[in-house]
């Protein structure tokens, strides 16, 4: 089985290349930067239609969307990173990688792009805040007690929830100190290191 | 195993009901009535600390996120409707659950949102609409000669991304000819009319 991951720096991307470099399996990557407003390079449409990175091709077939990546992975070359289909952990799991691109991401882009606004449309602004807040308070406490979202074993919730993290601190400075703790220990993983570099090699053309 | 099913009238519990009716597996449904403001009734953070619907209740535990709902009924009680974790359309099946709450749905609660302020926040609107061309666009032209999202075969990914395209329809004014016949093929089904029912018997309060 052939991987190819199209990589865009400051992307979801980083949920890949961190799962892909924790459980060793080969995969080859491709760089695309981001042009000087932002957006994803064209080049990226001829690949898929809409025009968005990651994407993961697998054998040749193109598929979108980072936490179904993180899932399919995990699925196929990693069970130890999730739980049992007939377990009760298993709902949770579900939930979280649904969770941290639905619940947990709509208020942050709802707030990301209202807020550059020329004139900031405050009923919008206040309901993104008011969710954001409501949203990662319960995220906040429910790492209180668990080295990670599911318990004291890493899992593939962890894998799609920690960008949603890192994205909601860089739109939102709410206080939650054990989501900066959780964040913190992930810090340590040398598969979170790397991923880390190749962002940099990325981001640096190289 | 005991099921209960905390639905909320114009929310994406009705994408539960409608795979729990269409395999018959047995449930109880709480109805919560939204409140005048369309908020959710503030009883359901009794259950949940998101206080939204629709929650699924396993044996006690309580999950949010209908699609994590959907996607944890079938790989525990109807295996029929997903194909198999090492089948080349696994991927797929993933990325079109993935796709259903996170690119679907972000420019449309985007529009919904913005579309209610006082002074129309133009930036927004227009990102939004853009999105929404562009993204259901692709799912139009996926369904061009499908029957299902995935082919000839009602799956998973159809309960999750039909709401999307209903929710899509009542924000957006598009035009897309292959998503309109896809939900009027849908609405034939015994099931997705149950469903119906059930949402308009929650409405009345019945």
């Amino acid at each position: 089985m052939k991987l190819k991951l199209h990589y865009l720096d400051r992307s979801r991307a980083m949920r890949v290349t961190w799962l892909l470099e924790h459980i060793g399996l080969p995969y080859e990557l491709i760089p695309h930067k981001r042009q000087e407003n932002m957006h994803a390079p064209e080049a990226l449409k001829d690949i898929h239609p809409l025009g968005k990175a990651p994407l993961l091709e697998i054998d040749g077939k193109v598929i979108t969307e980072s936490v179904a990546m993180v899932e399919w992975i995990i699925a196929n070359h990693a069970p130890q990173l999730a739980p049992a289909t007939d377990s009760p952990e298993y709902a949770d799991y579900l939930q979280w990688l649904q969770f941290s691109e639905s619940t947990a991401m709509i208020p942050l882009v709802l707030k990301f792009i209202a807020a550059r606004e020329p004139t900031p449309p405050q009923n919008t602004l206040a309901y993104a805040d008011s969710e954001i807040e409501k949203v990662y308070d319960y995220v906040n406490r429910q790492l209180a007690n668990k080295r990670y979202i599911m318990g004291d074993k890493l899992t593939g919730a962890d894998f799609a929830l920690a960008f949603s993290l890192i994205f909601m601190k860089m739109v939102y400075q709410g206080k939650f100190t054990h989501i900066d703790r959780y964040l913190a220990d992930l810090n340590q993983l040398p598969s979170w290191q790397k991923a880390q570099q190749i962002e940099q090699q990325v981001l640096q053309g190289k």
